[in-house]
Order: C-alpha cells, then structure tokens, then sequence
C-alpha cells in the first residue's frame, strides 16, 4: 500500500476529533500490522471500495470513547451503550468520508459501506488481505486509540 | 430492503458450507434486527458498495466455528487461531461473491470490500444504518450461527 494514501486518513482522524470531540489527538508511527495484536473495545469498520478494495477500522479502549463520547454529548456517558456505538459509526463514517474526498484529489476513488461497529471487552481485528496492513496508533488526552488501513493495489 | 435480496444470501450459505465443510445448515426465519442483542465468538464482515451501500457479517460460537473447521482442515482445531479467522474471512469472501453473482442476474450489482473479521467472546455487532437489517439464524449439526445483512435502497 502507497504510504501517501494514510495521510488523508490520519489527518481527517485528527481533524474529526477535534471538532466533534473537542480532543486534541496525536498520531504516533504507522507500523506495518504483521499479527491480529491490536486490540480494542469498541471498533468500528468501513468497508472501501472502488478501484480497489480496501477496509478502515478504528478501535478504542472503553475508557478512551467513553471520554470522548462524554464530550460530544457533554454529559457523563459510564457505558457503552447503543448511543456511543452510533457515535464511534459516525466518527468513522466522517473520516472514512474527509479522507475519500482527499484520496479523490489524489485520483484515488474509493466509496464506503455502511459502517459496522463491534463492541466486547478486548476484541482482536484481523483483516483478511495478503497485502500490507498499516496500523497508526494515536494519542489523545482522552486516551489512545488505532485506525488500521489496507488498500489493495 | 427488498427480502428477495435475501434468498442468494441464504443459499450460498448453506452451498458453502456443505462444499468446504460438509455441513449441512438450515436457515431459520429471518428477523429484523432492532438492536444489537445478535452476539458471536468470531464475526466476519464484508462491506458492500456499488448501486446501494451495505454490509454483511457472519456470527459464529466459538464451538461452532472451531467444529466446522476442525472439518474443513481435517484435523481437530481447539482455540481461535489465525488459520480460524482466515477460515471465517474466506467462508464469507466466497458467500458473499456467490450471492453477489446470483444478485448480478437480477439486475443488483455490488462489490466486496476486504473481510474483516473480530474475535473475542460474546461481542456485539452493531450495523450504523437507519434502515432495516435482516438476521437469519441457521442451525447445523455444528452449533448455530447468524448472518446479517443490510442492502440501503
């Protein structure tokens, strides 16, 4: 996968969470995912497709979107109900847009499927492609969390 | 969503499962999900894009998916390893392709994104779509499992 089409990506991470969020994030080295290691307790998906098939997915320690939810709704949110997986689904669902309308100035086009969130204490991702898998963990005072990306080429 | 969209879904199931792991499973009666209660082991997740958006996944125990493919390599498989959730991206990378060809002839045309598949017991599965999503509970003589599916109009 071309190292150049994670920029959109990172950037629109970034960029949603501080105005939805109100959250100052900070993405740390994208690492090539060799193994299913990276965990979360929520995630969401976004299915790509276009001129190649590809995936995004975005996954959160409880703690980490709870606190961000909380801010979002700007009251307590203590656990993860059906209210905080919508937000996690319109979270990816905006980055998967910003960073596809980037990619489309980059003559890069990709559509998204309808989101799909995952919730369960602990979970591992795995994507099914025998091409590279970048992970890019991130760093927020509201805790961390990792976007994994893979376009085929 | 149109529940002859359906049936192709159903029945590359069932093909598929009988041809790589020789199992026969039936489809129960289709419901529409209003919530998140659908739970599994191991989910895989096909996004699908073209005319309309959707998505599909596949929910297994973690006893049902190990026995079928305890049956499909030919030797007995007792934990969710990475050959398992590869085993769970192809059974729903060639479901899906199955029914997306037999959508084809009727005039429906939508491509797969890369599967991706979770794994970690008793999650959740939340589609982040505000029209209706079908779940169809099969049983087979391996334990029981559950597909959802949701096609926008």
């Amino acid at each position: 996968m071309d190292v150049k089409l994670l920029n959109p990506f990172i950037e629109a991470t970034c960029h949603v969470l501080s105005s939805m969020a109100l959250t100052d994030a900070t993405a740390g080295t994208p690492y090539l995912k060799k193994d299913a290691r990276a965990r979360g307790d929520v995630t969401g998906i976004v299915g790509l497709i276009g001129e190649a098939r590809g995936t995004i997915s975005m996954s959160f320690t409880e703690s980490c979107i709870l606190s961000i939810v909380s801010t979002m709704f700007g009251e307590e949110v203590t656990e993860i109900n059906d209210e905080v997986k919508d937000a996690v689904g319109e979270i990816l669902n905006i980055v998967s847009g910003q960073a596809r309308q980037k990619l489309e100035t980059m003559g890069r086009l990709l559509k998204g499927s309808i989101p799909t969130v995952i919730s369960g204490r602990n979970h591992t991702i795995t994507h099914i492609t025998r091409q590279p898998i970048v992970a890019v963990p991130f760093e927020s005072e509201k805790g961390s969390f990792t976007i994994e990306i893979c376009i085929e080429e």
